[in-house]
């Protein structure tokens, strides 16, 4: 059985045909241009691929964001009022399901690489699961009893406001919240505020402890809200390296003890993830497969 | 078909058999002592019960907690490290289940509060709920596709970290946290403040702005970690009257537009429980139904 996979970025949309992660039979990257254009290159793809591989029982597409994901709304399917240019209220799922002739599940690019994770990577074994990606922005998806979490929206956890590290004057640059997570510390934030980014400051520039300090809390938040059994910490921030460990002691910091389950303590709880870039492929195969 | 249903809490512990919380054929309120005596007076009541009305096909307990909820644990069913006199690690789930040879289904209060809200309640018609209570403490109760969640423990959404209101510098009272939410905003926290409990308060008291923008924190942090599709607000302090509409409104404030979903400003967002001070037995019966 074969399935086709979108993962939907702000710069790229990597597009695959496999039977799953581990056996793609073919795979493209299109640069993410205006709608129209870009989405005929992601269809011409799939018509190439399906025309020597075959048929393809379902699509999953794992997209930048925000995103209508109400299946009652008329806009499920759609890109919603994202601030990128041309995108606002774009048809991604419809055009491109209805090109393959095959059931669509569509859902946010952390959603998918959350998903991904918890099937082929550093998920395994666990139901529920927190992927945090912190790089352009911060973004948090959601796995319960294996499947990724819808509501209202989506979650958006990236813009929760986090308490001020003493040391820390940065007014924040989230053009909604200031100083919310992302605002703080996702990777312009860093580079804003240091003029260059994380990788290359030295390994004990004071503030790596700032940023733990705050994907601490972030973490934090998430044990509290929503007991996960394992959070990934992912994206070009966490790639600078050495941060997961001085996270999760800054999450037991602002735990206090409260949790005092020993597996807040252990280094299976706050992990990298195991798929690096493949994660939201990966996690639109999930989608695919699920919805097949 | 008949069930057991368990609501114990700090003070007391309310038992019922019946079909549902609309068909309760016998029920009781037991003070709560010291574990032993405590629960051999809630087994016979239900051996009283069941030889006047019948066999139960399962027994649903909504608790006090911090709780043992893992099912693979040796100590599931078990109250976990509780600050309350002589019930840390007392097997409250076993031996009821084995006085009534059925089923048990096991978890916090709040969740059962929220899974009571969901079937019969304020909660109706969605799938994804957070039930907050702010009483004596806060709690939060997290329902996901009308399934209460569990993870490496349970949510304790109470104990979430809130920005500073500048009008406020109570210390905050929570023995881990200080100022965390409960700490900062529930009912002792008022009282200690105030020297009074809200409802003894002026309606047009300046502090009651303070507390609806704790209110609207906790409720924003509810929406970008989870997107729940309705937020229940009860317990003794929100009884008080009047903060449901400030606590939306700090809500959206906080939220700062970026959740531009028209419903986050209709007053079906964040409500009132309707089952009052039913949720709690409710949502035992509604566990045991789903475990039987």
């Amino acid at each position: 059985m074969l399935y086709a996979a979108v993962e939907a970025g702000g710069t790229k949309i990597n597009c695959a045909v496999g039977s799953g992660p581990g056996d793609i039979r073919a795979r493209t990257r299109i640069a993410t241009r205006a709608p129209a254009e870009t989405l005929a290159e992601v269809a011409a793809f799939f018509d190439a691929a399906t025309a020597e591989h075959g048929p393809v029982a379902a699509l999953g597409i794992a997209s930048f964001g925000p995103l209508d994901l109400d299946r009652t709304s008329p806009t499920w399917g759609h890109v919603a009022a994202t601030t990128k240019p041309g995108w606002a209220w774009v048809d991604v799922a419809g055009p491109l399901g209805s090109r393959l002739g095959c059931p669509v599940a569509f859902d946010t690019d952390v959603n998918g690489a959350a998903l991904g994770e918890h099937r082929w990577g550093a998920g395994q074994g666990v139901s529920n699961l927190v992927y945090f990606t912190v790089g352009t922005g911060i973004g948090g998806g959601l796995v319960i009893d294996g499947r990724p979490v819808h509501g209202l929206s989506h979650p958006e956890m990236g813009h929760v406001r986090l308490r001020r590290h003493p040391d820390d004057d940065y007014r924040g640059f989230c053009s909604f919240h200031g100083d919310c997570a992302e605002g703080l510390a996702s990777g312009p934030a860093v580079k804003d505020r240091l003029g260059a980014p994380l990788n290359e400051l030295a390994g004990d520039h004071p503030f790596r402890d700032v940023l733990a300090d705050y994907l601490g809390q972030l973490c934090a938040h998430a044990v509290l809200m929503l007991s996960p059994q394992r959070i990934v910490l992912g994206g070009g921030v966490m790639n600078a390296g050495g941060l997961h460990r001085p996270a999760a002691e800054r999450m037991r910091h602002w735990l206090a003890g409260f949790i005092p389950d020993e597996r807040l303590g252990r280094d299976d709880f706050v992990v990298p993830p195991k798929l690096g870039d493949d994660a939201g492929i990966a996690g639109a195969f999930a989608l695919a497969i699920d919805a097949a």
